[in-house]
C-alpha cells in the first residue's frame, strides 16, 4: 500500500460530481428508517438535492419513477417496508436507475441479511456498508450465482475503503464526532445516491459523497462545542463547501 | 394590484391571535408525515402550543377530540394513516373543530390526490398546499358539488396567497433558506391550525401563521450559518418573536 | 419533609453509574414513539450509550437480546408496536434484563392504559411518567394480584420523585425549557434503561439520568438562545458533564 495521497483522475471526477449536485440538483427518493428521515432530508436540502421519504407500497411507483437516485436503507425494517423496497429496486434496475443499497446492521438480523442478499438480482450501483454487514452479506452469497455482484461496493470505517472492479481506494478523512450522532451514515448514503445520478462513474459517485460528509465533519468539529452543536455545523459546512476544498484536503490512497 | 403594504383590520386580527395564542396555548392533534414530526412537534412548543402526534386509528378519537385543533397532513401516506385521517376529519366536522388539510406532493400521486379530495367533504377549516398541489386538487374537483368548498385557502410560495370568500391577500416575507430545511412548511401548517383555534376568523389565522414562521425566518437568517444553525434559531426566533414586531414587519397587500 | 439537600450513598451510587456508563457505554433498544426516536438516539450517544430501535415483530428477538436494556415507550403507540413491546417485556421478564416502562399519555387513552397494566406482568425495572399517568394505571390496577408492583417508580414534575421500597426521593434540578422541545422526557427514559445496565440499584440509575438531563439543561440554558438553540446545547452538555458535577449540583432530598 502506497502511503501518499493521490490526486488522480477519480479524484478530479468526484469533485465534478458534487459540483454538478450543487448546480443541478437531484430528486432521492428515500427508503430509509425512521430515526434517519429527518436529518437524511436535512443533509440532502443542504447539499442541493430534494429528497422524497415516501414508503407506502401503493405510491412508491409514482415517487420513485421520477426521482434521479433512490436509497434503500434497512434500518427499523418491517414487512411493509420491506414490500415497498422491493418494488423500488426492481423499477432501478428495469429502468435503469441508480440505486444505493444500505443494509444497516444486517448482520444481526437473519431477517435482514436474507432481504439484503434478495435484493442484490436487482444489482444495487453501489452497497455501503460497514465490514461486519459486508462480512454478513459476503459470508451469505458464497456459492450463488456470480450476476449477484455489486458494481461498486464502499465499505465504512475509520478509514472508508472503496471497491470496484478489482481495485480498491481508501479515504481517510472524518471526525469521530460523527460516530456521536445519529443518521450521519444513513444521510451519507442518501447523498452517495444523489451523486451516482450525476457522477461520471460510481467510484467518483463514492468518493465525492465520502469526501463531502468526511470534510465537512472536519470543518463543523473546528467550531462545534459537543455531538448537539455539531450535529447543525455539520449542515452547514455540507452547504457551504467547495468543491475546490474537496480537491486540496481529500487524504485519498489506491491500495496496490 | 395595488402595491402598497396594508395593515388593516386582518392584520390586526392576526396580531391578536398570535397573542392569543402565546397566552392561552392550544392543543393541536397532527396526523403528519414521520419526516415532519419531531420539527412540528418543537415548532408548536416554542410557539406556546401543546402537540400531539399519534397516527392509530384506535386511540385516534381519544387524542382528536381534546385537541383545539386537528393538523392532517398528507406526506408519507399509507393505508393506516388514511383510516385514522378520515376518522379525526369527520370528528372536527361533526364537533366541529378547526382542521387543516396540507396535501403534500398529491400533484404527484392519484392516490393522494383523491384522499384529499375525499376529505374536502369533511370541511376543512383551512388547505394550506403550494399552487401545483392547490392546481390538482382544483381540476380534479370540477365538475363535483358546490359544497365541497374550502372556506380559506393558503396556496404558499415566494409569495404566499390567501383566498378567502372571493378577496385575495399576498405575504411576502420569508427568506430562502426555508426551503433549505425539512419540515418548515409542514409545521407551519400545524401552527396554522393552533391559530384557527384562537383567532376571530380564518383568514386571521392563516396570515398569522404566515407572517410569525416568515419573520421568524428572516431574523433567524441574520444569525444563522447555513441551514443547521437556521433550523434552531427559526425555533428560537419562534420563540421570541413579539406580536408588535409582526405588526412592523408584515408585507401584506390585497389583490384587487 | 426535611429541607436540606442530601448527599448521601445513593448520590454516590448514581455518579458512579453515570461514570461507569461514560467508560462502559450500554447497548439499549429503545421501542419508542416516531417523534421521540432521533433525539432519543443523539442523547444516548452524547452520554456514551448505543441505541437500537427497529420496532419489527420479526426482528425485535435478534435486537433486544442483545441490548443491555430495554426502553418501551408508549407514545404514537398501534397495534405492530404492541406486539413487539410485549415480545420484548417477555424477553426482559426472562432473561432477565433491565426494561423501562414509560407509559405515555395512557391518562388519555384506555387502550394504553390497560396495555400499560399488561406489561406490568413483565415487572418492568422502572417505571417513568408523570403523575396524571402513574394515577392512571395506580387506580386501575387497585384490586389486581399485589405481585404486578413495579421495583422503582419515578413520577416527573416540578420536581422530581423516585419511589422505591417504601422510601420516596425528590431531585429539584432542572430547567423550563425542557418542556420547550419535544421528546426530552422520552430521551431521559432512555438514558435511564442505559443507567440501568450498570448502577448498582434502581434508584440509583433513576436519581443519575434525573440528575445527568437535568442539570445538564441548567448548563444549556445558560448559553441557549430559545429553545432551538437549547436543542443542541443540552446534547452538547450531555456529552460534557463530569460526574464530579453532578455530585455539587444535586438538589436532593428524602422525603421523611
Amino acid at each position: 500500500m502506497r502511503e501518499t495521497w493521490q490526486h488522480d483522475d477519480l479524484l478530479n471526477a468526484a469533485v465534478e460530481a458534487v459540483a454538478r449536485l450543487r448546480v443541478d440538483g437531484a430528486r432521492v427518493h428515500c427508503l430509509t428508517n425512521s430515526v434517519a428521515q429527518a436529518f437524511t432530508a436535512n443533509l440532502l436540502l443542504a447539499a442541493g438535492a430534494t429528497p422524497s421519504m415516501t414508503m407506502a407500497r401503493e405510491e412508491i411507483r409514482d415517487f420513485a419513477s421520477r426521482a434521479d437516485a433512490v436509497l434503500i436503507n434497512l434500518g427499523t425494517l418491517d414487512p411493509d417496508r420491506m414490500a415497498a423496497m422491493e418494488i423500488a429496486a426492481r423499477l432501478c434496475h428495469e429502468t435503469p436507475k441508480p440505486f444505493l443499497l444500505d443494509p444497516v446492521m444486517c448482520h444481526l438480523s437473519p431477517l435482514r441479511r436474507d432481504f439484503a442478499i434478495r435484493l442484490l438480482q436487482y444489482a444495487p450501483s453501489v452497497m455501503r456498508s460497514n465490514a461486519e454487514e459486508a462480512e454478513a452479506v459476503s459470508t451469505a452469497i458464497a456459492g450463488l450465482p456470480a450476476g449477484m455482484g455489486i458494481p461498486c461496493q464502499v465499505i465504512t470505517g475509520s478509514v472508508d475503503r472503496i471497491l470496484h472492479d478489482g481495485r480498491e481506494w481508501q479515504v481517510a478523512n472524518g471526525h469521530h464526532w460523527l460516530s456521536r450522532i445519529t443518521a450521519a451514515g444513513c444521510a451519507e448514503g442518501a447523498l452517495m445516491a444523489a451523486l451516482a445520478s450525476v457522477a461520471e462513474n460510481l467510484p467518483a459517485a463514492s468518493l465525492a459523497a465520502l469526501l463531502w460528509v468526511n470534510v465537512a465533519a472536519e470543518n463543523a468539529a473546528g467550531t462545534a462545542r459537543g455531538p448537539g452543536s455539531f450535529q447543525a455545523a455539520l449542515l452547514d459546512c455540507i452547504h457551504d463547501l467547495e468543491p475546490a476544498e474537496l480537491m486540496k484536503r481529500a487524504k485519498l490512497n489506491e491500495k496496490l
